[in-house]
């Protein structure tokens, strides 16, 4: 769920829906995630959505699809260990795993995670929505298959595009699939001859969000000219500068382990007698700022606040700690 | 195919992309295309999207649907007549049509078409991409249950947002479903809630495309401050001076009947002697306007004009009629 926890933080809309829905998005998240990783034996059904466990229990199931969840309490990160478990037990085409698990605040380790999918005859597919520009992140060197993640975020454009890339393995499974894929706005094969990676003259697929794609190449343009690792550089040293003052205020981190701690969402632990609503609702009111609640496993246990791309500030830093402290003081608190 | 061809128009990419692969749309069209009005028994599988008969025949068929084509040759319009035979031989859930058949530049009447459908139990889907704000259409009164639209034609705004709506009957069929639906994408119910339609606690669903949401809610303003009916006015007037022009350049209008001319969309049949893309290729290096060729059943036999919003205008009208004579000098003609 990281986009879905990530895009709370990043659009007032989503913060509305998250104030007004919060309890039944939580439930909804309660029936349907089972954690950030899926072992799956379909592997076109989820490309193109962050859905994953929803995809997997409620909509690739009827397709056909076998899903296996594996779990781990939110806050922690899958080893090596955990996932070849899983690979071992359930020998699946597709592993799914959330590299920016921003509904804990975790970013979950990969070195070594492709090599171990591929060994097991299984590709990897990792979801960086909340990650990608803002942590380090190889997709060769850490044998991903498939990467995607979302413009609204580090990348700093409006919402509306999805950057994916395909190894040379996913690409030959996709192009060698003998059944059409169950929509056509997922069927990938017609899209990249859409956007030409087949080398075959191009055919109209659906009319692109052109200025979307505009907005997009400008925001990959700054990251290129800021420089990828200045800008991994620049949300760690903000997320730390986040973390110290949070930690000031005597609230605790979520993630105890510093090294799996996200640097663009970072989770605080509910501080004791406070309704969590209550704080994010006084930040909005009074402090025009949007922060958000957990999701899923993390649900009512957690606070969230993103720092991504140009968010990433030590201003920005300065002023949501000036307003936790407001609010700490100013929401009620029950004494028991 | 009115989203497909009208788009060939609107962006120079999709006009690329037709003009790399222009015969292999059209082979592709010959294949997937029978006709602008498709009978179907699966009511969801095709929302949001245009490729109807794409769908029938190779996405819906995949997931249970019976989809039966009803056919017209290119350049006319279907008759109470026509959907009645069709509606009492296959008994379907769902009728869909065109009413900017733009791939042959014909308007569909629409008048009675809900009530006769409504009397054979099925709902009526209107696809209204090439024609919203641009030609006379009335949901209520001609008893539509399922309309969309998108935003990049008449209706002034970038592409990336479809605007849709549903009648009780359609609501009450969407809430009442008793499967899944085969993609997240489409489940109407989740995304009737995400938009704050079911009266329920909204949920997330996905990431809005909330600048393109801005740019549509000013088209539509702008179309409201001009007023529906001086728009429907703009586009007759302006397209009939084209049609003028053509027949005074000696060109063929394609769609014989007057009344079943597209307001926004105008189709020529071929000059005699020249090769369709030679004249928009001419068009485009020595113009910069941008015309398209057929699609499905008109391919090879048309040019298409668009002349839709704010390029609905005397001067464009004049701009491509005088290009147009321009072609017709230097472009080569056999003389067989």
């Amino acid at each position: 769920m990281a986009a879905a926890s990530a895009v709370t933080m990043t659009t007032k809309a989503r913060g509305r829906a998250a104030r007004n829905g919060g309890s039944e998005i939580a439930k909804k998240q309660r029936e349907s995630i089972h954690s950030p990783s899926i072992l799956g034996t379909n592997y076109l059904s989820i490309l193109g959505t962050n859905y994953l466990s929803i995809l997997g229990t409620n909509y690739l199931s009827p397709l056909g699809a076998k899903v296996h969840l594996l779990s781990k309490p939110p806050g922690e990160a899958f080893t090596l260990k955990d996932v070849e478990k899983g690979l071992a037990e359930h020998k699946p085409t597709l592993l799914f795993i959330t590299h920016g698990e921003s509904s804990s605040g975790v970013v979950q380790p990969l070195d070594g995670f492709g090599e171990l999918c591929h060994r097991y005859n299984c590709l990897l597919l990792v979801d960086s929505v909340a990650s990608i520009g803002g942590a380090p992140l190889y997709m060769d060197k850490q044998g991903i298959d498939i990467l995607y993640s979302g413009s609204q975020k580090v990348l700093n454009a409006p919402p509306g595009t999805a950057p994916i890339s395909f190894s040379e393995a996913a690409t030959k499974k996709i192009f060698s699939r003998k059944t059409k894929p169950p929509s056509l706005y997922v069927d990938m094969s017609w899209l990249s001859n859409y956007w030409g990676c087949d080398g075959k003259p191009r055919m109209y697929h659906h009319t692109g969000p052109i200025t979307n794609f505009f907005t997009l190449r400008e925001g990959l343009a700054i990251l290129a000219e800021q420089g990828l690792e200045n800008s991994w550089n620049m949300h760690r040293e903000n997320t730390l500068r986040l973390h110290k003052g949070l930690e000031a205020l005597g609230l605790k981190l979520f993630v105890k382990d510093p090294a799996l701690r996200l640097p663009t969402v970072t989770t605080i632990s509910v501080p004791e007698g406070y309704e969590w609503r209550d704080i994010i609702t006084y930040l909005m009111k009074n402090h025009s700022i949007e922060i958000t609640g957990g999701l899923g496993p993390s649900s009512g246990k957690v606070l969230r606040i993103g720092l991504m791309g140009y968010n990433s500030t030590k201003t920005n830093v300065d002023r949501v700690l000036d307003a936790l402290r407001d609010a700490l003081k100013h929401c009620p608190r029950s004494k028991m």
